[in-house]
């Protein structure tokens, strides 16, 4: 603790319980305690943080902006755990508009990177419903409701700065911040997403975008939901260059939202919330006075309606912030209905409704009562497969979690983590799902990094883990 | 020999010369010679092969469509290294519309999937020069002229099927072939453009692009070339959605390939080639009919000749097809003028102008006679910096090689290879330049993958090399 203490300085190491707190609890399920917060605030400290770290035994789990979900940032229960936050990892940003980077220290919180870059014209396109920081965005690769036309963080990164979990804490630049640079191993795209195991990020220079001028936001009603799959081929056809989002709701998730979420809007006429629907939205750098988006995409939806077997129902215009506020309150107008087995699910594009059909069947047979509500990212195979339990449904949560997770997987060639990464909340699905061989090279492509096991996720093969039961593999 | 013929049979190896000689032979630069050259058809027959190669120690170079300019596909010149060559690595192309996504085994020429994915208005949005295979294209991340809107292959490869190099030839799936997939490391970006040293590439799911249904392509000659800063970020403040090209060209290229390359239409009023041009291509998935690419630029290109300080001399609207002739003759025309010695170098967005002015200097003072011939996808930072070498100056290869490297990587923080991988003709300049950090990590890596080295690259460090010189490592 001394040691630690004189690495750190005053405000930057924590062990009064009250000032550890909000480090320890988690943004979704539980979260753990710790014996003290390293909050060191340069590159040197971090890296002498993880050197004693390391050199002492020290477990420790490596924090940013804790809002993921899959208790990947938090300590365990049994209070041995150090936490190494990186909220003090700040430093002014560095912006080059010509380039369209910014250069950032992990602590710095998404809303600060777009605030500063709007003045450029420029925006970091990560859409989601928390603000986290740059450092666990890195490692957890954050996608959200925009990915389908500017990708993830792993599309963002062009350098990183990490600090290796070994007795020196070696500090490495990870890429060259060039956009073409195939001068050696892309060790850089290898840290995103490595969720901590790796190392630490302690900073990152990453690729902005221009601000769209004018933005379209259309909430289309499928003749059935599988129509889906059509209506995101004909969207891509007719102007793949805009869209910017593709995301699905189901009814259920809808009045969720608008039954318990305060100030919303129903969006639909006569108030009738339909089986699903889709936001869609388009946006361009182009100004509306010269090419109106609005205009594009009515002439194209005339066509849809007149077709022999119409894909569409109805296609309703709407005020974009409003219809993204109904769509960014389903989490918690779901939680609000009870309790709830959510999955982050991902599948290949076109094998979302065959899979949803699936599931219900499952839930109609084996556990009644369960209630779906399903929404998201489906213009890239996401979805947020939310399941409401029944009151006295507590006993279901663990065989439905399995039962789905199963069908999905297995059933479906679906990823169980499309966009949480790896903790200990699902943990044991990676050990149950990722074919051996690859954990096996994962573990040693771990052990070339580090010497010493950092975070929440473990990557190698556990011997005492039952084997992988992903088809093919 | 009898091993391998029992595995590959009758018409997977070849041994006659004759027959040997089209592999031996490299795309650029000097090539070598082989003993054999292996070509399984199946994943099978190449684990096999790879197998049998580790266990017998036989060194080997892997090799797809042979097109690569960097000495990275052919065997040395010892004849001890067996090629192992993927052109029979084929299979029908599983194309699925909705998921937007295409699986080719490794010896499917680009052009082949261009075609088969035409009929679902669908492509490989990746253009260069010449027409290589998928796995080639995967190891060494081909980028190419319009990365600027769609990326390189690291871009595009959702899933791998990989042969690792090591006694049993372990078949690895690296990725899911979702385009969301947080629940793993991310082992499948680490082989794209890892240049054969982690195994080899069996086959890959990637994703491909909407075909645009009109493009616009423009001429624009900037003031000054340093002007270009600025056009690029007019054009993506403009029209960012739409760039799908932004390349520089200096006189002396342009002059070459008009000059040497029969066929090609002098675009410019009176044949005056100006000092600096830029092929500036837009596309969009929009028709021409609802909205005409040439007409909003059109309209924008006013705004920039009536300014103060003009950055345009001149804009002119070209025939697409005939000024991309022109642009991908000028390697061709630069070779027709004398020894050249070619740089494939990357830099930040805004840092070219500033080395070419250094670089010019350099050559006036220390290289007298040398000519800079310059051209490439200055939109992402990439330059092809052709030299032609006077008469008399073959003395002159290696130290302006070394100058100008020098003065690119360590004065203007560029990459000496951004593009084209690495190989044996710029093996030396990764051991020179790479931080010993990265080499020894890198080396850590490779080590976890493969048991035998393959392929020509070397990633790890080299005791003996020379220590890094690139700044603040």
């Amino acid at each position: 603790m001394a040691a630690l203490s004189a690495i750190l300085g005053g405000s930057g190491l924590l062990t009064a319980a009250p000032d550890r707190l909000p480090y320890e609890q988690a943004a979704r399920y539980a979260g753990g305690t710790t014996w003290a917060v390293a909050r060191p605030s340069t590159v040197e400290e971090l890296s002498a943080t993880v050197a004693y770290a390391v050199r002492n035994g020290v477990r420790v789990v490596p924090q940013s902006g804790n809002t993921g979900l899959v208790s990947g940032s938090n300590p365990d229960p049994t209070g041995e755990e150090l936490v190494l936050s990186l909220d003090r990892m700040r430093a002014p940003l560095a912006i080059d508009e010509v380039d369209r980077t910014v250069r950032a220290m992990a602590g710095t919180r998404l809303s600060e990177l777009n605030t500063a870059l709007a003045e450029y014209g420029l925006w970091m396109p990560i859409d989601l419903g928390s603000d986290p920081m740059v450092g666990g965005m890195v490692s957890t690769n954050t996608g959200g409701a925009r990915f389908i036309r500017y990708g993830g963080m792993r599309q963002r990164v062009l350098a990183l700065t990490v600090v290796l979990a070994d007795e020196q804490g070696t500090v490495v630049e990870l890429g060259t911040g060039l956009r073409k640079d195939n001068s050696r191993l892309d060790l850089r795209q290898l840290f995103v997403g490595s969720c901590g195991a790796l190392g630490v990020v302690a900073g990152a220079t990453l690729e902005a975008a221009r601000l769209p001028a004018q933005s379209c936001t259309v909430l289309l009603v499928p003749t059935r939901p599988e129509d889906c799959d059509a209506l995101l081929t004909w969207a891509e056809r007719r102007f793949g260059d805009f869209v910017s989002a593709f995301e699905g709701m189901s009814q259920a998730a809808m009045r969720a939202a608008l039954d318990h979420v305060p100030g919303l809007r129903n969006p639909f006429a006569g108030g009738e919330v339909p089986p699903y629907a889709i936001l869609l939205e388009l946006a361009s750098t182009v100004p509306y006075e010269s090419f109106p988006l609005d205009v594009l995409v009515e002439n194209d939806l005339a066509a849809l309606f007149e077709a022999d077997k119409p894909l569409l129902q109805d296609a309703l215009f709407g005020d974009g912030p409003s219809l993204w506020r109904m769509r960014h309150s389903m989490s918690e107008g779901i939680r609000a209905k009870g309790s709830v087995a959510g999955f982050d699910l991902s599948f290949p594009r076109g094998g979302l409704f065959a899979f949803r059909k699936d599931a219900q069947r499952l839930l109609d047979e084996q556990f009644p009562g369960a209630a779906l509500h399903d929404f998201g990212h489906i213009g890239d195979g996401g979805v947020h497969f939310s399941i409401v339990l029944p009151n006295d449904g507590a006993r279901m949560y663990e065989p439905l979690e399995q039962a789905i997770t199963e069908l999905a997987v297995v059933g479906h060639g679906a990823s169980f983590s499309g966009e949480h990464g790896i903790g200990r909340k699902n943990q044991a699905l990676y050990d149950r799902y990722t074919p051996n061989a690859v954990q096996a090279l994962s573990g040693r492509v771990v052990d070339a990094f580090a010497t010493h096991r950092f975070g929440a996720a473990r990557f190698g093969l556990d011997p005492g883990a039952e084997s992988c039961k992903a088809p093919g593999n």
